[in-house]
């Protein structure tokens, strides 16, 4: 089907491809001139498709991905309708598609994940919005995804879709934080000869066989005791509203948030922590920390 | 090969039989009459293998597997060879290994993971002692192993073998772990209609893609909600060894900390914590608790 | 001064009665009946006061504090000063204050410590708003504070009485969980005879001298082993909001999260997290869990 | 009465003096030729005592207190007493009783608390042994402890007061990160200005009233934003201890726990975790963190 891309970034870029390799006809915007873009407006990129349009929205959350859509609800018709495909807060989409149902515009939300390797292995996606603009938009879906039965979802009205990705990466930041843990604790202990080795063979028959390890195994070939990694993680912001949504409802995220309090302390976000401790040690106990 | 196997359970059952499959042969032996064993003593075990005999261990941690291998010590001669394929904490193998080795008598331990998936999967196995001996008990490991280049590893001396083992469940527990706190959250979430429907769509595609989501997803096709299992969780020993070797290391780990302290709660263990909690609060405030 | 009390509850009566010890004439309403009111009105009692009134807010936060503000903005004339002392979520001060600005009412938030000891023991205040309203009430605040030099301060604009009482309380959770860790450990070890008395003994000299501490302590004179309470307890917002503030601004806080997320689990929060770590477990191993 | 007193530093310096000044007769020997030792050698230190005598053992913990205590084994009689008041783990403790009791000497272990304050202010002093014992040094436990009703009690049997320090030093743990997550929240929060300020003034009043909060209010009369103070903590071992013991006792401590990693990962404890982290979003996602 007929399809406008806006961003063509790492993410829309590579899914523009795999949408035309799908068969679908990518009509491509991008603010930016160096971009691969077919039109250069968005007034373009409207005229170029056939009604009732699907523009697919890849920006960055927040005032990038607001901008765009105050700019398609200028410029769009009734029934066209607008999927908002980057990592948009769960609670923005509800704003969003009111917004857009003023002028009778259409809204889903898709959490797309995969990464770079999405363009070839296929994205996993989660859609959040009614059943009948899930089923208009389904080809387009159905190309992104993997092939084989799973990797598509429609998690539930407007909003499930980024929440569900945000869950997905709550749990990511889990899972990545948990083989951290066992590749430190392997790679200081005195028993352990290769941790990289040993992981690697977890490859195969072990319980924890993942996507994850196998990337991490991945970069044990060039670089075993990972030192030329920086020891520091930036968080993004799925982690931070997973744990806000499931402390209002009442759900304990330990892992979650022990994980994104690790990539928070990589940042310098306890030194004042520390440094009272410090203080009241010196306080109470003469100790002077030294560095 | 040939070799012997004391401990015919879930695992030790399985894996004689993959030995078997494999084309090795293998002389069983437990301590229950119902069980499926070939010989009905350790002393005709011993018998009916040639030397240098292999004899792999795989009873339960703790006086069971210390018993076995003190009978062994007064059956084997010099040369012949135990290996311990149960989850013995990686500490108890140092001692194993010189109490065995006063005769002669050598020592490998092997972590093993797989489950009773193992038998048709393949086991990853996790090895520790020396390169010879572990060489010499290799046929027996290549056919307990998947097919295919991972799943086996000398993880390092005697002990090295458990250690990984440990490590792997730890990381086991995290990521099953995060993986609960997603469901749980999206189970209580009113953004989303069917939380299996989402986590089975995570099967392809996506960075959360691992064996544990894929029995997860199993699980949900005849429970989608869960509502059959119970809210507990047994720990194992593993991941409080992993708590405490780190500790010492000096390497923290919140994640394995956090998923274990979640499991003894599930058992009532923080009950005097809540009990306390409960009296300051009601002390300072009066406000009563109501149950 | 001259006061106007809205809210006659555990903590406003409290407060009432300690503000006329103090000197001052306090007007008190309260939507009961049967409470101990000097009015049976706002209108009254706004009538009572002589201008520019002070008016003290003292009911729960959410509805019943936005209902009583918008009453007063009605009732009041510019100039007046309303002061919540309540445990309203700090950004909706900044509501609270917009909206009494537009009649020109002026508005301070006053965070409040102290519980059913208060009366007698003194509040601890911390206030938000302009140093010229803080000036203005300061009869009333020093009244409320206990005697000495502290217990009083201006944390800030307005919002920021709050936002300190939120911090307060958060701090609190986790002196009450570190204390009941501490006591629980004890009360399952074979090393300590009598873990209350121990508890008790640190009243004096020791590092965790404190006044939950001596709480914790005059409830062991009655019951040493705490068997009497419930092993629940009740969440307030104040750590909620503390931990959302804290992973916005980058800080990482296990240890409050950690005091919440057990809190949420003796309500059975962590139920379905504990469900599919069963499930996963019973998949993978054979494991069926027994209740 | 009579005591010997073996380390002079700065803990066994100060009680010397305070026993004294209880009106106690203390020999005192340390091996620094520096120190205000009454005597050169601990055969002196004996001589000097009176039968059955009392020794107080005040030494770094592990080697330095295993060898004064098998020295003492050679030069006291049956039925002389030592008290090892230093900060010997709890298990340690069995060992040197047992030790001692084949020359028939007693043994006590006593945890201190109180830091350089305890000079003036009094010791908070838990000790472990037998009844017998504990009445004989009493006078001296009396002289070290705060005047008033609290500040000393005989936590069980040998092993017990450390244990009962043990946990105390936690619960300080997890105080001291309350206080510090408090202070680092406020620090960066745009509605404070001042956050010194707010936690001094809840030395009166508030629920968080504390000795440790006292000595933090000390702190900022000089440096109000603590940045004088490096960004690190150090652990000691009374932490760990309590997180294993806890452990194998089946009580979770997630509080202890997460202060005891926060200063592990102060000292870089976490970095494998974060470069095995980082190595797996660049690996998915492309992303590169910068440094």
């Amino acid at each position: 089907m007929n399809i406008g891309m806006i961003g063509l970034g790492r993410m829309g870029g590579h899914m523009a491809q795999r949408l035309r390799e799908g068969g679908h006809a990518v009509v491509g915007y991008d603010s930016s001139p160096q971009s691969d873009r077919d039109v250069d407006s968005m007034e373009a990129l409207v005229k170029a498709l056939s009604s009732p349009r699907v523009v697919w929205v890849m920006v960055p959350a927040g005032e990038p991905t607001d901008s765009v859509i105050e700019t398609l609800a200028q410029l769009l018709d009734a029934e066209d309708l607008v999927v908002d495909g980057g990592n948009t807060r769960y609670a923005d989409d509800t704003r969003h598609a009111r917004y857009l149902d003023q002028r009778g515009i259409r809204f889903m939300d898709c959490g797309v994940s995969g990464g770079v390797w999405g363009a070839e292995r296929g994205y996993a996606v989660m859609a959040g919005g009614s059943l009948e603009d899930f089923e208009r938009v389904k080809p387009v879906l159905d190309a992104l995804k993997p092939s084989g039965p799973d990797g598509l979802v429609l998690a539930g009205g407007v909003g499930a879709g980024h929440y569900a990705k945000m869950v997905h990466n709550a749990i990511e930041y889990g899972m990545m934080q948990a083989l951290g843990e066992g590749f430190a604790t392997m790679a200081k202990s005195p028993c352990i000869t290769n941790p990289a080795a040993v992981m690697t063979s977890w490859k195969s028959g072990s319980v924890v066989s993942s996507w994850l390890l196998d990337l991490l195994a991945n970069a044990f070939e060039d670089d075993p005791t990972l030192s030329g990694m920086p020891p520091v993680a930036n968080e993004s912001g799925e982690a931070k509203w997973m744990v806000e949504s499931a402390l209002e409802l009442g759900v304990p995220t330990p892992v979650t948030a022990a994980a994104l309090h690790m990539q928070q302390m990589s940042r310098g976000g306890a030194d004042d922590i520390l440094r009272a401790i410090s203080t009241m040690r010196a306080q109470f106990g003469g100790h002077v920390t030294k560095v």
